[in-house]
């Protein structure tokens, strides 16, 4: 893994020795009665389609869960492209242990793998503006530190972590704070008053006099919700650096490069996460006749 | 949640938890700031788009363990079907404890409320034959339980849980069986010899003639792997009943009916967990400016 | 261990922990006031009775989590025969941690070894006729795992793992159908249409008029309950190989090889878990004079 | 529960639930296919032989942990004597949730009626003398706190709880100190400099010699191992109430009163969980036809 | 406890659940020997001095682990003022439950009462200043979140939660970076480039050098570590705003409001976790005579 | 460590590993942002005043969980004095790993520090005299485990560990039985009665008639509850050896010498733990320029 997309490898073990443990990895009662322990295999990880690669600290960390002496060795790092029918990584050892952990590992780095591989094609096509492509909280429930690597592989950003560690007012804060009499300046002021200083300020908007008000408010951030590049052109003209923006709604590869060129800093896309097609990756398993290989 | 769709609510419990925890949702810093503990809320989930309803169970849970008092109450049960901007469910309550849980509940609805519907609309296309449709092994890590009950909820069957609860010898176990000098005849009597009385023995065959020695051999369940559906009768009608038959690899709803037409027994179909797209469900909330309603 | 009797070494490690922690192992008072962590000892593992050893690798797993320096050397493998004041294995290590870990190590071996080694006289009992002696799930709560591997070191098999993982459908399963008025054709048909296809069916009788409907209606096992020979071997006779057949109620050393004969498959055993008597084995340990050995 | 048996219903809770999980009683496969959530049972708790009532609160839990409205109502509450063919309890509730707690609710009771009734026996043999009997550390690993439990309910005492809580100079201890120069007496120093002063010093002693060198020494409590009654009387003698005094070792219902009579104030049995029979209980369950019940 | 210091009662049961689990609460020998379960008790918690009140929710979720019939009610809530003498709440329920979750109750009470009552006195003091007072990371390990509570219910506001939630760029960042290379210009840039959006940067410098440089590389935060106030506002002057400034090292009730009167914005300090008093508060316990109360 | 100072790892790896999370230290953002995995640091640990080390294998297990390539020396062990200015330990490795920890490294050293250092200075002023200077139950929440070995570290005893293991009858267990109408001697025989007999029997008294009451009911030790060395020594002599005497209540440097001189066996000082000043240590890092040192 290169230095540049750090992960939590404490993090990536629990969340592989339970994805192991609910497929029953440690009790294959078909591969316990045919497969004997010192019958050894040997495989290569194949794309077959092109990608970019995210997921190889992952399922080496489901082997090692399996059995230690299981060798996963990578031939692509994570963020690495690879073409179709490239190898991404070949693996050796007891047959059994591959097999019985074969599924999880196919499973994270299909998965991974097919977030990375949107979110840089994302990231190439609004190469050039200033805006940073980000993911957003609609992760799978469980998986989202993976998630959230799975998107710097692929050249992204992260938004906050989740509610506890960033701001963000939505509309219906806003409508809360209205039902109570407030303006979006109050509003910013009593967040301002009540989170830690580390932390900036994001409010959503829907309209350009929302957006006016945000800004003349003090927030840090703003996020221009569904809006059309025109509009978020003006909205980024208007807020002249006072504060961030945020483009948020629908992004797809078609329209990306119109919202990019609006001028805005931030885009973030739920799409990254939960819609991304999984990156088609197979083991193809060659077995060792002799078993003292 | 209708009787015939039995979920472990202490197993969802625990699920739901993880990823409120995991969300921050216990530690809203936003909402803290800005929506006082006496406010309250209503809304009402709204599909966008047409699909059977799954997951009102999963959203009531993660209401509760925010906020016990939160009232959400189902106005469709899982497994109905609900038409597009159809009501599927009312909530009332604090509104912060709303806000706080509202991304995780609605993630499992719209995850859960697409395999469903996917399902369903799978079970539709063969209605009429004998074919059961069932899920794979191919679920996301953390969510088999949830994902296993969203494919009965949609009217299918499920597969073996996990690699500890079924048999199911693939072409790799095959394959190390013959670099040891074992026939099929073999490995299904060493797997009988090995696992208990009370599980069917399955293999995955390529070919009729694979097909052929499994049913000799005495398989219990042959799966038939990629084949087309000519293939697949020329297979069931040589078993003969003596094996239930699976159908295994590239079932969409386009090919489905004739694979059914095969006469196989079992249609499995990873797509159901791994490719369902989401339902689109919002939850639209009012704030309610009397805070003593 | 042998590699024909698998073992989860990493449940194992689980159960072997919370073992020690129950009994305060990792805060031993007494030794940790009297013996420098620099005295070392070494002592054997001796068999008082001949029996099949079974747990070596779990008492070695608890040294290793008291001390990973402990060097616990097996001389009989788990499921070989030992006589009386055979040496199963050797020790030798810090004096403190062979000390503080003895009571849980030798629990597990003695428990382990009292199944193992009633399993081998039952199964040598019947040897011979086609019946395979299995457990059942009157095991000691916590530690299933552990005891089904004792049966299979002592030559038997297993049968369900849990109510999970296999269909059983007992008396009162028959009864709460028979009031809503469904046959044992009905329940067979019921269960069939709702469990997954790799789970084998298996209903109990009591009676050869039951045992008639279940074989009628496609059970796949049968498990004949308190018969005598006389009335199982009727029952083999007449299902003449349509299903299983398991031999449940009352099995005893005495009357084991009696109702083998009689033809049925598989027999299952709850004394073999719950009322095993104990391998007597202790640990004669030598202090090592010289503190650097 | 009599307030004379305190049990930590917290604990109970953590043990119940783990047995209920690895019986996979939350996913009992056969119960949700055959009976509907909404079938009703009753039923009850037979003795099929007399003996002393324990675990009817840990049964509870059990079912109280599937289901929350079961009703389980106890006859004979914990350490009350059941006759053979007595109720100990009734239970009403929905039928599925008594069937698939049933399994684990009977282990406990049956388990822990066994240890009770075996204690009761021995308590009964020493009346009229001072000894009190008590437990050791034998206990099933995991149940340690149930199994203390029911040598209180059956009249008797407890030993340390485990190696952190009390201290106890075995033959080991003072083999390795001997190897180091240590005489009892210093041993008897060293563990007192080294231990909370809350805690009694008790030390292991085969001889007549060793014994008087322990007395001599200070100890607070004498182990005597494996002695006659006569050279235990002889040892209570000399040792004339500076230390108390405890038999251990092949304790039996056929020489407890003698070894009573040789004076000693605590006689520790590791049978009373360790070897005790299990106390045979039935759930005789009669489903209830009309569902409204 | 009041709307504004809001405190996750999940988190806070854990804690709780863990102090008394750790205290042997649910095995209280002592209580559980001579206190029957019927006699009740009822007392107060008095302050021995005066103070502001803090963890009356925290001493309520003991009471409420160990027996939910216990009843503690609250006279002063979490930020209120308390005279010496003075009663916090009173209790009322089994004795034998008061006195095993007593000490876990009154530690809590009494550790965030300090810090609450530290904070205030430091508020105080610079009251009219638009200094905020704010903690730090240094916190009792385990208890981070109650302790950050106790500084809101004292009057101040908190700093970053921990090292995920926010960028505090300390003087080994810089030193790491400058033997790369890097300017405080590229640091900024750097952390800019890779955190979350949402995330200020804050850097840490010592001398006013630094703090031009921070200042015109874009910092959103400037940390000015152990300068003197005259220091601070010639910092603090130059910035004009560009940044937030904290004070930080050393502040005392004494030295506040010099500091303060800079015209800092933030004031951390590290002893409001680490150093505060104990609030001196006792639960004076009456026995009820008539258990029958 | 010493080893007569005996730690628990399993324990210490649980604690540090805990406060690690709690800090975020494994997604430590601004280290990730600004110190590439390659950069390597060293650093020594500084003692800023003359103080007892304690927790050396503490922060060495700290470092170990981020990243088990640092290497922490010490270069004075637990228990020994360091002088102002002395250097603890050195430590080496990754930088960024070495900055991720620090806080809670550090954390740990302070805390324990400040107890091991002030009991020292307790155990010196009462040198001499019988008096054992111990810790009580006044602990911090999470830590009594390493609080009481710091304790230990610093010369002084440890009494019970919590409320399971050892007897301590306050005046509020003596009001209570009161008003059941019972005496010190009747509570006394009742506490015996119903814990194990290797507890000693601690009974607590404000005056010398119920400390006579306590001596001649046969209590193992009886607390003096804040009495006068005066009081105190008339109670010592009254006792004359017939239980073992502890001091307890208002113990500081200035009144412990004549405390100890009353003849006192033990006394205990909750200071120890809950008032201890933390032990001023700082970590002095330099960066490595040279990455490949």
């Amino acid at each position: 893994m290169s230095a540049s997309y750090s992960l939590d490898m404490e993090y990536v073990r629990g969340v592989v020795k339970a994805a192991l443990e609910e497929d029953g990895a440690f009790r294959d009662v078909t591969t316990l009665a045919l497969v004997p322990p010192e019958q050894r295999g040997r495989g290569v990880f194949l794309a077959k389609e092109p990608g970019v690669v995210c997921g190889v600290p992952v399922a080496q960390a489901a082997f090692a869960a399996i059995d230690p002496s299981v060798r996963m060795t990578a031939l692509r790092e994570d963020g690495q492209f690879v073409e179709a029918s490239g190898v991404i990584a070949e693996i050796e050892g007891p047959l059994a242990s591959i097999l019985s952990a074969e599924r999880v590992a196919l499973n994270f780095m299909q998965r991974l793998g097919g977030t990375a591989t949107l979110t840089r094609a994302l990231v190439d096509v609004v190469a050039g503006t200033k805006a940073r492509v980000v993911d957003t909280r609609k992760t799978t429930p469980g998986l989202r530190g993976l998630e959230r690597y799975a998107v710097r592989v692929g050249g992204g950003g992260n938004h906050r972590y989740n509610l506890a560690d960033g701001v963000l007012i939505k509309d219906n804060h806003l409508a809360a704070a209205a039902a109570r009499g407030l303006s979006i300046r109050d509003v910013l002021a009593a967040a301002r008053a009540s989170v830690p200083h580390t932390m900036r300020i994001e409010v959503e908007v829907d309209t350009y006099e929302q957006c006016e008000a945000a800004a003349a408010g003090g927030a840090d951030v703003i996020l221009l919700d569904n809006m059309t590049p025109v509009e978020m052109a003006r909205c980024v003209k208007m807020i002249a650096g006072r504060a961030l923006t945020e483009a948020s709604g629908g992004i797809t590869l078609q329209n990306a490069r119109a919202i990019a060129e609006s001028g805005v800093d931030i885009m973030s896309s739920g799409a990254l996460t939960h819609s991304a097609k999984a990156l088609d990756i197979s083991l193809d398993i060659e077995t060792v006749a002799d078993h003292r290989a």
